[in-house]
């Protein structure tokens, strides 16, 4: 079993906003606004959305495990957010805040110097119940990984047709 | 329904080496090594499978349709040369000769200057059967995206177990 450590997790943490960049920036549009049906993802929105969880999810739930005062349940995680925050901008634009948030974050989550007591502090998950500061931190990681992937698979989605018989070869279109 | 176009699917295709780069290089190598189980491929074997279809795949499947020749088919793909091929290198050495190979695949690709006579000529896919030019350029596409989101995902699994509760809400880490 692998447990969260903090390089190890920073170290992904640091490269999803160019990464997304990488990906995304300068892309013909009908990439960036594709999805896979109603209320999913597109790429825009998936990047709309993780600059909604460095705003109210990560940082602000460990802030609330590591004072662990009388109340340590979380504010419930708006997942369709972005549809209202991300009105009006451009990718361009969404992939630049992203990118400072997530380094702001990082700086936050790196001057706190953690200890093993630390991160095993406890929250209140308002549906999942007690976790932990160090699951919480492998979950900014993991949720970071799944939006990358879920990102190049709607974008994969779009050429299902396209790509006649070799449907068969690639999973991708049809997870 | 979506057809590729050169310009559309060229926008994916010369972006996937910057976004394996910025996901990947200087990574721990736990991440990079990281796989799914017996049989399935790590980050790194990703980026040496996307090599090997460099090499082997898309351009000479191409080169082979658009001779028109009497025998079109296709030479079988070895979907496990990367274990051979990547002995002994460096994950900066295969993202370096990724990049390269598909600068110069995608130069190639636009030297032909197709016309849409040409996207529709067939060649001879040893399992699949009758397929177009533009049917194998819009898999060159898709399997790149493919790719990108199997690696993302394979990360991503590497902390199933670390996120604790929070596996129920990250489909990625079950996929």
């Amino acid at each position: 079993m692998v447990n969260f450590e903090l390089a190890d997790g920073i170290a992904v943490l640091e490269r999803t906003p160019a990464t997304l960049r990488a990906l995304l920036a300068g892309l013909p549009d009908a990439w960036i606004s594709t999805d896979e049906g109603p209320n999913t993802f597109s790429p825009f929105d998936n990047v709309g959305h993780l600059i909604h969880g460095e705003r109210t999810d990560w940082i602000p739930r460990a802030t609330i495990i590591l004072a662990q005062g009388a109340d340590r349940r979380f504010t419930p995680y708006d997942r369709f957010a972005q549809v209202r925050e991300s009105q009006g901008k451009t990718l361009a634009e969404l992939l630049d805040e992203f990118a400072r948030l997530r380094a702001e974050n990082i700086a936050t989550l790196r001057g706190w110097n953690l200890s093993d007591r630390e991160f095993a502090l406890e929250g209140d998950h308002p549906e999942l119940g007690t976790v932990t500061l160090r699951e919480l931190l492998a979950t900014w990681v993991a949720h970071d990984l799944g939006h990358v992937a879920q990102t190049a698979r709607v974008m994969a989605k779009r050429y299902r047709d396209a790509v006649g018989p070799w449907r068969a070869y690639l999973p991708v279109l049809d997870r």
